[in-house]
């Protein structure tokens, strides 16, 4: 047998020391619906919502106010936040595009607005039309605005880990649009994996190269499972100091033109994780399994997040071992 | 803006080393099919196999020589090596749970074989009907025998990070069945998540407690996705300098009675995020999705695994494009 004395750890790492408390920015009813090709009635994601804050969810991205043109489900931003109201402790917040957006935030009463960015130049084109630089200049702008009308701003910066038509985008560019958008004014900057294709050494790359320029508090991590790599993603941000992520109830997200393929991270997976370690959430595990529930009701599909489909799968054994019994 | 003297990152670990390369050890044929309800022809198996062989498997855990009454799906064990043959630079393995089992692999012309052993009672009394101390005896007995006829021997230490009757499993114990395997003659030990409940910081603690006691190359890791935590645990795996790693081709392995759940870590994930950390395996991931898309036409449904649907996604988005233009 091996000699107790001989053999040492070679690699001493281990996991280090991991924040004791970890928020979560539900993004299912924003991130996770806008990609549903179905529009669902604005009482369905009322509901949705109602499910999220039961579970002990507090920040919820619940819609966005950019053109119903371009987002048709999203259309209902003013009536869903009339209908959800106001709640203690919970803060609700929605994408806003410009000044133009800002205007129907403000009279619809949302009280933290959320701009967006690409960090490549041609999902910038493709998705709002602008250059990286006319988009920055008016995130700026909105910001400010916001500011000025009382709202806290939260800023997305999407494509960090790749861009569906460039491939992969440079850190130096990232640092620095990250370094505007922070400047302009927001709280906090969601760094996205927007197509689910980081792996843990880019995300320590990328983390540590904006650690040089800004404290930890000021990002987040928004990480799509597509290719299976966001908890690991997620642990190295752990690692790191990163108290913020976003996740998707159920991984809602995915797209629905690839059945089975996954997207955003799921929330039950992050929290079961997080939990697992010690690391608190506030949020109860078996009340995202009904939120989840509901999230799959109303889309009428099972949803990607594993430890949804795990529980999901307990409960009807059990359910059938009762009916056998 | 923050001052780039200012900011500094609180917490200096990141990733750390890994190893430059890691061994995949492939367990769909045996681990995911055992779970299969229906029994595939021996030919399918083979099919699978060699799709495996193509992408650049190397180790392949193909069947097992349990009685036949216990797991059907695998009682053509002897058909099945006769029908793949040996392979260059392949190295075939199967499951040998006795001296009768052995007998068995030998005339088969096996070259290795891997004994099991649950690290909890409950599960072994369930799965095998022996204590831990008697399923230890036999796993070394077993081992004696083997490594005599000219086998190199694995093992397997299953619940390690769990049991479906027990719960948690203490580690101390965990520790002293390893040393009593490896001080029998095993090669490496492969430790089972079997029912996929492990997070990062029991990883951490399960692999530093053996780590005191045994050398890194011994241990494997045969990790479950059922919650989808099992890259973030091989991820604290490669950062204690782990080198092996089991994985099932698409995911293979859920069980059969809750649709959408997932069961061993799949293949193409796992190497995915290797090669996106420049850990080389010698797997060509395309012919991974192949053989996953063999395997999902043999079982007759899609799996789990992440990479898998996502690359077969975008397949159909592009044969789609082309048919539209």
């Amino acid at each position: 047998m091996a000699d107790s004395n001989e053999y040492r750890r070679p690699r001493g790492a281990g996991l280090g020391n991991l924040p004791e408390r970890v928020d979560v920015y539900e993004v299912g009813p924003r991130d996770g619906l806008q990609n549903e090709l179905r529009t669902l009635p604005t009482r369905d994601k009322a509901r949705l919502i109602e499910a999220l804050i039961a579970a002990g969810e507090k920040r919820i991205e619940v819609t966005s106010f950019v053109s119903p043109k371009w987002i048709p489900q999203l259309a209902d931003a003013e009536e869903l936040l009339r209908l959800v109201g106001r709640r203690e402790g919970v803060t609700f917040s929605a994408l806003v595009p410009n000044l133009k957006g800002l205007a129907r935030a403000k009279e619809a009463g949302l009280e933290e607005a959320a701009v967006f960015i690409s960090a490549s130049e041609a999902h910038s084109k493709k998705n709002i039309n602008k250059t990286i630089a006319e988009a920055v200049a008016e995130a700026r702008q909105t910001t400010e605005a916001a500011l000025k009308a009382g709202l806290r701003v939260r800023g997305y910066l999407s494509t960090v880990w790749g861009c569906p038509y460039e491939g992969e985008v440079p850190i130096s560019r990232v640092v620095e649009i990250s370094r505007a958008l922070v400047d302009g004014g927001i709280y906090q900057l969601s760094l996205g994996d927007t197509i689910g294709v980081g792996t843990p050494r880019q995300t320590d790359a990328i983390l540590s190269a904006l650690l040089e320029h800004l404290p930890v508090e000021k990002l987040a991590l928004h990480l799509h499972d597509t290719r299976g790599t966001a908890l690991a993603n997620a642990l190295v941000g752990l690692q790191m100091g990163v108290t913020t992520f976003d996740a998707s109830i159920g991984g809602l997200g995915g797209c629905p033109y690839a059945p089975g393929a996954a997207g955003n991270l799921a929330t039950e997976d992050l929290v079961y994780m997080l939990h697992g370690m010690g690391v608190q959430t506030g949020i109860q595990l078996d009340k995202l399994v009904e939120a989840g529930m509901v999230a799959q009701e109303l889309i009428g599909r099972k949803l990607a997040g594993k430890f949804l489909q795990a529980a999901l799968g307990e409960r009807e054994k059990k359910a059938n071992r009762r009916a056998t019994t």
